[in-house]
Formats: C-alpha cells, sequence, structure tokens
C-alpha cells in the first residue's frame, strides 16, 4: 500500500475486466483516476492509501470498459416506434422523411440528442459516433451531457435541414469542422457523407477531401440495402464499395457503415486500403436490409465496431442489446455456431469500435494511460446468476445493471442515476416536440 | 361512480392494454381484482368507490396482460453462461450432459427453479410451461413464488435423474400428474416427452396415453435441429412431425415446441391436428438449430407461442428480449419487412402463447373474468420516450420497466421486488450449487 497523491477519483474492491474478450482479474481491483485518464489499476494489495479524490466503493460490481457506439442519428429519437414492420422505402417515404421535413430544427435536435445522450450513458455507453444534420447541437447536447461523440455533420445532395441549397452542404461542413476541432475534449468532429444513392462523385469527392485537410473521419452509409445495390451496380457496374473505392473515398479514415451487401471483393477492398466497418445488425434486420458478413471480416481482422443506429429504426440505443443480437443472428443458420462468438461481440462494442471510428489512445480498454471511460455494472441481477463467465455480458447484459458510468474521468452516472441533465424536463421536450411529429 | 364490494385489489389510473396486439385504452382506467380473478374494468369515469381492499395508484404505468412464457427448463439456469458459442452437439454432451450428470438433484431444482421463477416475474412473465426432471420441485418452487405453471414431467428412453430405469420414466410422470392434479390454482400438471429420438415409438405413445388418460397437455421437442432431421428422416422415411403425426401423437392438447425443420407438409397437418407450436427463437439461433417457419405459421392461423427455453442457452428468461428478437430475426430477409410484426410478438407472448400451451378461460387478456395475471410496465423509461405505440413493448420493453405483477389476483412483485422471496438467499443456493456444476 502507497501513497499516490493527485488521485481525483479511486474505484476500489470490484471485479476488473480490463478487456473485455478476455478474462477479468481473479483477485478484487483498484482504479485510479486522474486528469481524465486512468493512472493506475491492479489488484486491491496494490491498492493507494490516502488519496486526495473522492472514493467509490466497488464491490459487488464489474468494471469494464464503457461500450462504443460506432453509428447513430441521436436525434431521431424523436420517431422512436413511429413507424415499425414497413419495407424501407415506406418506412423512409411514407413516415421517416415527412416526420423530419416537419420537424428537425435546432431546438429538436438539441433535445432529442440530450435524452439519446442520457439514454446510452444509462445502458454503459460512454463513446458515440453520430450523423445529422444541425450536428453542433448533438455535439453541444453531448458535451453538456458529457457523453464523448465523435459528431460529424451530414452531406447530401438534396436540400437537409440547416443547408436547403445542397451546394453548401460541404461548406456547411466546414465551418462545422473549424468550429469543434479543438474545443471540446470530448468532441471529435467529422463528415457523415450520407451514401453513394444521395451524394454524387463530386461531392463524395469534396466531402473527404474536406476530411483529409481537416483529419478527421469521413462516416458514410455503404451497401446497405438491395436497393442501392441495384442502384450503383446497374448503371456503374460496380457494387457500392467498389464504387467508392474507384472514387478514392475509402482509407484507413474512412467510416463505412452497414456494408450488408459487401461481396468477397468488397471485402478484399476494404481490408486492403484499411478502411473500417461499423455494423447495425438491428437494424439492418428491422429494416430487412439482411446481415453483414461479419465472420468474414473477422476472418479478414478488419477494424470492425457495432451501432444502434437512430431509435427509429432499433428502436432503442442499448448497445447490450446490440451484442446480443449481433452474437446470435449471425448463428442462425445451422453451418453457423461458431460465428461472432459473445468475446467478438465485446471487442466490436468497446476498444475495436473505438478503433473503427478513429479513436486511439487505448479507449475502450482500461490501461493505465486511457481515457478514464469506464462503466460499473452491478453483478446481482438475477439474470446475471450465475455468473459462469463474461460471455453472459454480451448474451444478457442489459442497461438496468449499469450502476454508474464515467467519461474523461467525470462520473456521469451514478447509481442509475445521470448526474448532467434534468431528465424531466428534456422528456417534456421531446414528448412536446413527439406530438407534432407523426405525419 | 359506485360501489362496488368484495374487491380484493383496485389499480387506478393506469393505461390499460386489455389486448397487447391492439392499441390501449384511450382515457385512464381502473381494474378492479376479485377472487383471482378480474372483476370490472374500465376508464376511471366508471372506477367503483370505497372498495374494502387494497387501491394501487397505476398513474404513469402500462397495464397489460402478464407474459406467457410457453417453454422453459427452468433449472437449467444453474447453467447459464456455463458455454456458450458452441455447436449443439459439443455444448450438449461436452457440457451440458456432463454439468446435469454431475448436478441435477431436488435440491438443485428447487433452488434453481425458485431463482428462474423470480427472474420471470421480475420481467413480466406471470405464466411459464417448463419441462424438467424432478419437476415436483419445479411445480413446488413456482407455487411458493406465485409464478402460474404448466409443470411438465421429462419422458425419455435414458436414465434420468430421479428414474435410473428409462422403463420407470412413464410410471414416474403418472404419479406426478396424481399428486399434482387438483392440488394448487397456480398449476397444471402435464407430461414432457423429451423428443422423437430421445423417446421411441412405444414411450410416445405410452406419454401421449397418460397425457390423455389425465386431460393433460403433451409437450414434445420437435424439428429443432438439421441433426434430429436426418435421424428421423432416414430411418424412418419421415419427418419428426410426420412420424409423431403417424403414431398419433398429434392433437390439440400437444405442444410441439420449436418446429424450426417443418416444411409445408409438417405445417399442414400441423395446422389439420390443431397441434400448437411453440417457438423459442433466441435458443434456435444461439445453437444454430436454424429459424422456426412462424410467418407461415401465422397464414395459417395456427396456435403459436413463444418461449425463451432454458437460460444455458439464451442466456435468460426475458420474454421481452424475446419479442424483440422473434420480430427482428424473421425481418432478417430483404423479402422479410413485414414478417412477424410486433403485434404478433405480442400476441404470441400473451394470450397466443396461453391458447398455445392449453390455458384458457382469457388468460394473456384483460377482461372480467379472465385469471388477474398482469403487470404494471413504468412509461417513464428513456427507452420508451417517446411512446409512439405499443410496438415500442416488443422494439424496446424490458425487465426494469417492470414494476409490479400479480398473478391469480396475488400481488408477487412490487416496485421490482418480489415479496414472495428471499433472493439473497436463493442466490447464495445457485451461486453454491454452481460452483460444482463446471465440467
Amino acid at each position: 500500500m502507497q501513497a499516490v497523491p493527485n488521485i481525483d477519483l479511486l474505484i476500489t474492491n470490484c471485479t476488473l475486466l480490463p478487456d473485455p474478450g478476455e478474462a477479468p482479474l481473479p483477485a478484487p481491483a483498484f482504479i485510479a483516476v486522474a486528469n481524465g485518464q486512468i493512472a493506475r489499476l491492479g489488484p486491491m494489495s496494490a491498492c493507494p492509501t490516502r488519496v486526495s479524490g473522492t472514493v467509490l466503493d466497488g464491490q459487488g460490481q464489474l468494471a469494464m470498459p464503457g461500450l462504443i457506439n460506432g453509428h447513430c442519428h441521436a436525434p431521431m429519437t424523436l420517431f422512436r416506434g413511429l413507424a415499425d414492420d414497413l419495407d424501407l422505402a415506406s418506412w423512409l417515404h411514407d413516415h421517416i422523411f415527412p416526420a423530419e421535413a416537419k420537424s428537425v430544427c435546432p431546438e429538436m435536435v438539441v433535445w432529442c440528442a440530450k435524452l439519446a445522450a442520457a439514454e446510452m450513458l444509462l445502458s454503459g455507453t460512454t463513446t458515440v459516433a453520430d450523423g445529422y444534420f444541425f450536428e453542433d447541437e448533438v455535439a453541444r447536447a453531448c458535451a453538456e451531457t458529457g457523453l464523448r461523440c465523435v459528431a460529424a455533420q451530414a452531406v447530401l445532395d438534396f436540400p437537409a435541414p440547416g443547408a436547403a441549397d445542397p451546394k453548401q452542404n460541404i461548406e456547411v461542413a466546414a465551418r462545422f469542422l473549424e468550429r469543434w476541432q479543438g474545443r471540446d475534449p470530448l468532441i471529435t468532429p467529422a463528415i457523415f457523407a450520407h451514401s453513394p444513392y444521395t451524394c454524387g462523385n463530386d461531392t463524395l469527392r469534396r466531402a473527404k477531401a474536406l476530411a483529409r485537410a481537416h483529419g478527421v473521419p469521413l462516416f458514410i452509409h455503404a451497401a446497405e440495402t438491395r436497393t442501392e445495390h441495384s442502384l450503383i451496380a446497374e448503371p456503374l457496374a460496380s457494387t457500392s464499395l467498389g464504387h467508392l473505392s474507384a472514387l478514392g473515398i475509402l482509407d484507413r479514415d474512412t467510416v463505412c457503415v452497414h456494408c450488408v451487401w459487401a461481396d468477397e471483393d468488397d471485402l478484399d477492398l476494404l481490408a486492403q486500403e484499411g478502411a473500417s466497418v461499423i455494423s447495425c445488425p438491428q437494424s439492418n434486420a428491422k429494416l430487412a436490409s439482411g446481415r453483414a458478413p461479419l465472420a468474414a471480416m473477422i476472418d479478414r481482422r478488419m477494424r470492425i465496431g457495432l451501432g444502434t443506429d437512430g431509435a427509429a429504426s432499433n428502436n432503442n440505443l442499448d448497445l447490450f442489446r446490440e451484442m446480443d443480437f449481433v452474437a446470435k443472428v449471425h448463428k442462425v443458420r445451422p453451418n453457423e455456431p461458431t460465428a461472432v462468438p459473445a468475446r467478438e461481440a465485446l471487442r466490436m462494442a468497446t476498444h475495436g469500435g473505438a478503433e473503427a471510428i478513429g479513436l486511439g489512445g487505448g479507449l475502450g480498454t482500461l490501461a493505465p494511460g486511457a481515457p478514464a471511460d469506464l462503466l460499473l455494472l452491478d453483478l446481482h441481477p438475477l439474470w446475471l446468476q450465475p455468473f459462469h463467465s463474461t460471455n453472459l455480458l454480451a448474451y444478457s447484459g442489459c442497461a438496468s445493471a449499469v450502476r454508474s458510468v464515467m467519461v474523461n474521468g467525470q462520473l456521469v452516472v451514478h447509481n442509475r442515476r445521470v448526474l448532467t441533465l434534468d431528465l424531466k424536463e428534456a422528456c417534456a421536450h421531446v414528448r412536446r416536440l413527439a406530438k407534432g411529429s407523426p405525419p
């Protein structure tokens, strides 16, 4: 036992899971946090004494890295459950687009993003990669609520909320990057080129050039649906990903979201160019888009992460449920019993996802020097009894077991309460906005 | 407003969802419970005053029928997370069977069934159809914990816990039926013939004759895996369900569990004989058994329900998660966006499931004269905001929103606490038993 000065917060007596793809430490452990990072961790026998900061008793709790939601449209929380059980075209054109046309404005974006941020924090997510319109408001909502966010301003060749003239979209995005780069430790600005079928070649090239100029990631929906596959394949004699590669869009700073319709050549291309993939298995299933070839991506050691997509097509933002779903849906055929094991789901939802969205520095693991983004999970709920293995976190973990959450060294959820937001106020705003939203 | 005597419990000011396949009542409502049944319900304007019993304020809560878990092996909770991400043969032969051989005894069954019953009640399940060995202990555990249970004693042609001589299995089951028929309002005894590949023709016929003689349902795993399909199809030139039909086993009191490999002819047979089906989509996915043809069953208006299967292959007993999974996994292909809509999942998990396991009398709906088996769901959790439609119960409902649960007119969960069981004691027993269980 030794005194260590300048500890902001010390968690004692917890079960420590530094890497959710591996086993937890055998003995009760401590985590010391200073300056937003993990300063030290280890067995209680090495725990510092006489620290200056707060001490949190982690008895009966599992400390693990915070979860990384690799793809979300946080403001779409307004449309949660607005339209279900429809084909994508009808869902989008008859319900979501009209509701967006009616509802999307800075006020809607900020309140719905705050609610989404709170929902994510309460279910153990400490980082989200978000893409939407008025992304300033999403960034602001996340910064205020204490959720780490890669906030990507949407670009597409149609009039969009906040940029009625599509020609201005790139300019709007450029100003967004300028406003947010280096501004807040929680916020990494980025670009979200909507998709290869809503962005023309020039827009795609300009969006990527802008992202490169600022050294930020470019996110893009790609190879999501059979319809997209047909739209691209027929005129261009190429797949969506082949098209993006030919335009020079794919590199290690490009994040391809969905990739359901990626074929073997596409996967080789992605692996070769080093582009990463975020899979959103629940959204892809609910909208009958299909199932991404994750097992083949794992085989190629690609950088892959997990996303909830927006609440409108999920219908929640709980990555524990996403892990459960991804591990099960990929085993549904008789030759697949070992595809996407629980430990891969856990990796995708933690450091795998962090790497996939371009955040390094040990995010998604618990290690000295890594950002102090972590959660304390109550090990007492009946659905975690008995606890034979950490696979259970993927197959039976859920939001209600999340007791405390820290992001960048700040406690933002404690004893299942969000400390950074007046939830009643946020809910009241969202309910008021929702009344006007069904078309 | 009028006085109504002999009300045991009155729920006021709730949002009332009498049939989860339909919309809730528009106005705040009441439910009056007497003698284990729903006596009256309706808008608050018709609410009785001056009742003698307890009054529960349902403000901000949704009252809906309790969920019906159509297939479980409650004691297998001991093996939750013991072995994952394996093919069925390895999972069963290398892990589960050895663990069962080492662990299954009346003490194990009663404690694990108690824990399972508590887990189900806390997640809104008010009835379970269970099948295992030492089923007396499951029945006792459910009766004590206050969970309605169709308890089915297992029969198979192998030495089994509690009946070392397979010849005695039918006799053991007969005595089980005699002990439990008419004994406890919560318990319906039944027979669980394990499967067509573990029970010979004579055993299957005798098990069905026994069930018929007592007027109880026969449960059987059928058409679960491709291996079973081959085992039966090759020597008999028949499908599993064709084989059961030829033996005279299929009728309205036979419940076929899984039916993943049912072909069109099998479905016609099931529909014609009136046998019901319980689907366990998460277990079927996790063990790579496949996906049951539910959309075709819905088209045939068959009686179908939803089951979690045991915790060892799920890994929990939460029917809200099962509803979410069943509605999504059946849409995973591009031609399936409208297959198994949320309202069908809700039906399967309530009155559809009740009918499928042979429990009538309005169970699974809220109506005068129906058993008072219901739950009060907190409408405040963020993952239910905004609440555009009851589809959200299937796509985003979860155990943690369940605030109170009533079975047969008795409050068994209140403010998220089980009133009928010392959970700490039960958990301690299960953890002690689990220490010895990994093979």
